[in-house]
């Protein structure tokens, strides 16, 4: 049986997963691809403290990447640091070298996946990237062999394990942002400083690439407009359930004939949808695709195992490209890019406004509506007894500029303390 | 730009669900392949019939299918008839004529797709059939493309539109089984000859093809245990819904060192899991890998596009294989199947018997329990007026075998007219 060597760049969480992994299946891979898979290299920082971790005999470890890329043997790199601009030095040179690469690496697909690709493709070798959305969930494959007969309207992921574990908590527990957060990072979940997560940064990033793949266009995190979960209140969560709601952090694709818009935000989204009810750690990509209808693939986002599924996959389908002296040969196609302004997006909104308890009050914010020709399709003031009191109000869908001008309009008026929430509502 | 001429055989929904579609997206599939898919021959059984179609005037309409397979332009046929023993002929000439086959068509898949997989290897042409289960969803591609780093453990799907739809409506709607036949009937969605669909066969059809994939082994649709849904009653739904659970029609296949099993039966499933908010129309197919845990996909299992969008991928995809020289080339590994007994299957199980209203009824019956030592996880006696009463038991994982023993030993009690419902609660 021919042996391929691979080297693995990392061993934190996905780098030992893939380890694991290939320990645990490695009979049933090679029988599949008649070929043994042996990892020869692990690229680590500190020599010392992965001695402990009782590696494979067969592995090598070393800090220093010229040993892997001088090495003609190694014919796979697998990328699973993290940082993208050390690692994008790192594949380059695998590229050039004629290795295949295949990367779990979100940040650096997210900024320069289709560089990378063009490079991989003029040195004909491969560059996969399942493991960098959704961790076990084989949505880039899909995308680009399964999808592909179809134009893809929309695609929305809950894909930040961070966020929707907080949301889920805050709505099933009852929990205040601030202590589903602090619960979060005590339990690993979230980082000591967790804007990446809570902002959006990171959904943002997995939205780019399946942007990119799903609407053939070249697009990066920095066309994404985001918005995080910090505002969300408790209140929220609790109108939310009652109006037959759960809030999620969406990233959300869409393109039509106008352009393309991108946007992570949290949203509102009716219960009994399938999106709806993914919790805690899961993921879940949804697309429309103008053929096939409304798919959705849902799965664990993150962990060792669920992402070593996804890198092994890609280093399966580069062992069988080369089997068949085929690596570098998938053809992608990208066209020009119109990224929509985010003023025209179009969405229900559910507003909280704080507001005087006093006669008139409820007349000077629908009045502003009125002006800006929004219509509102439901609206609730609850009996009050203090001088403060809150109103709920759902608009119809309208445009993102509107509704931002109507708030400003709102927040003037004498008898608005102030708006504290605009959540978006989606309906597909 | 290179052209490929395409066969289809038949011009039903799906044959003319896959013109539509390369009618609607033909640009983006020939940027992605850099080749024009042309549709040069339809066979179809009437010449007439489909004169009134409107098809495109670049298709010639043949009765006469050696016209297609004796015409060297002709790489690839879509197989989308359904009757399994004609197409099987049809696809065998396809193959030793050098042509490459799509196929949408389970019957002849789940009877005959291990030795047309062979036979198209043999010839160097490719086989693919992505269309023959659940639609839309891309399934198959993933389970050996995306899932084949994993060990795979369990395959559940909802996979059949009929029963889903009946089960739905006899739940959301309060109908009989009865009259949710008829209005499925009525609207399209079941056959005037409903036994394929509402015994459980077509979802066995199913489940044996993912089945054989998922577990690299020779299954047929012979060696699915096969229960339908005619026996379930609106009590079974009302009781289900007040026990937190909806029923369902479920393909399970299930590997571990004992074996395979392979069962379609009606089942409770807990409201809350992914599978109990499958409804309607939509399919599911959840699976669970040794490494990637547990993953869905949801989508439209029927209907002209989502179905040609599976067929048109495959299409696409034997295209690239084409043009890379390497169809024919996909590696597939048999393993020896053992297929266990379905006596030996473990579920809890919801029962619901019709007894006398009498004293001593209960204690015949749980003692009957007590000496098969299955244990009793809850029990519901309705207060009655009348001379005979209901009894629902929810009774903790017993083997199949031991359950039908208990059941017969109820049913021969003097104190019980008959046991009324015995389905199982699928915990996943």
């Amino acid at each position: 049986m021919k042996t391929v060597s691979i080297a693995l760049l990392g061993c934190g969480t996905v780098g030992k997963g893939v380890i694991d992994l290939l320990e645990m299946n490695g009979s049933i891979i090679e029988e599949q691809l008649n070929t043994h898979l042996h990892i020869k290299w692990v690229l680590v920082r500190d020599l010392e403290k992965y001695r402990e971790m009782n590696l494979p005999p067969s592995i090598t470890l070393t800090t220093d990447f010229q040993d892997i890329v001088s090495d003609p043997e190694v014919e796979i790199v697998a990328e699973v640091m993290g940082s993208a601009d050390f690692a994008k030095g790192c594949i380059e040179q695998c590229f050039t070298c004629g290795k295949s690469v295949v990367s779990a690496n979100k940040d650096l697909i997210a900024d320069y996946g289709i560089p990378l690709l063009k490079l991989s493709q003029e040195n004909d070798v491969d560059f996969q990237f399942e493991a960098s959305v959704a961790g076990g969930i084989p949505i880039i494959r899909s995308m680009h062999s399964s999808l592909n007969s179809n134009a893809i309207e929309t695609i929305i992921g809950i894909m930040n394990g961070t966020t929707n574990y907080i949301l889920s908590n805050m709505t099933e527990r009852g929990l205040s942002y601030e202590a589903a957060l602090a619960e979060a990072q005590q339990k690993g979940y979230a980082e000591a400083d967790p804007t990446n997560d809570v902002s959006g940064y990171d959904a943002a990033r997995k939205i780019a690439i399946l942007a990119t793949l799903g609407f053939h266009s070249a697009i990066t995190f920095r066309d994404v407009s985001v918005e995080g979960i910090e505002a969300v209140t408790q209140d929220d969560i609790v109108h939310a359930t009652e109006m037959g709601y759960v809030i999620k952090l969406l990233a959300i694709a869409s393109h039509d004939e106008d352009g393309i818009s991108l946007n992570v935000h949290p949203a509102f989204i009716r219960k009994g949808h399938p999106l709806a009810n993914v919790g805690g750690a899961y993921n879940a990509v949804f697309v429309r695709g103008n053929c096939v209808g409304d798919l959705m693939y849902y799965g664990q986002g993150a962990g060792a195992l669920p992402t070593a599924s996804a890198v092994v996959s890609d280093i399966m389908s580069v062992v069988l490209h080369y089997n068949l002296s085929m690596t570098g040969k998938r053809e992608y196609v990208w066209h020009e890019t119109h990224i929509k302004s985010p003023q025209a997006n179009k969405a229900p909104y559910y507003l909280r406004m704080i507001v005087a308890n006093a006669p008139g009050v409820l007349s000077s914010i629908s009045g502003v509506f009125a002006r800006n020709n929004i219509s509102i399709r439901s609206l609730i003031q609850k009996d009050e007894t203090t001088e403060i009191a809150e109103i709920v109000v759902l608009i119809d869908s309208s445009a993102d500029g509107l509704v931002r001008e109507s708030l400003r309009q709102i927040a003037d008026l004498s008898c608005v303390h102030r708006v504290a929430s605009a959540i978006r509502v989606i309906e597909v």
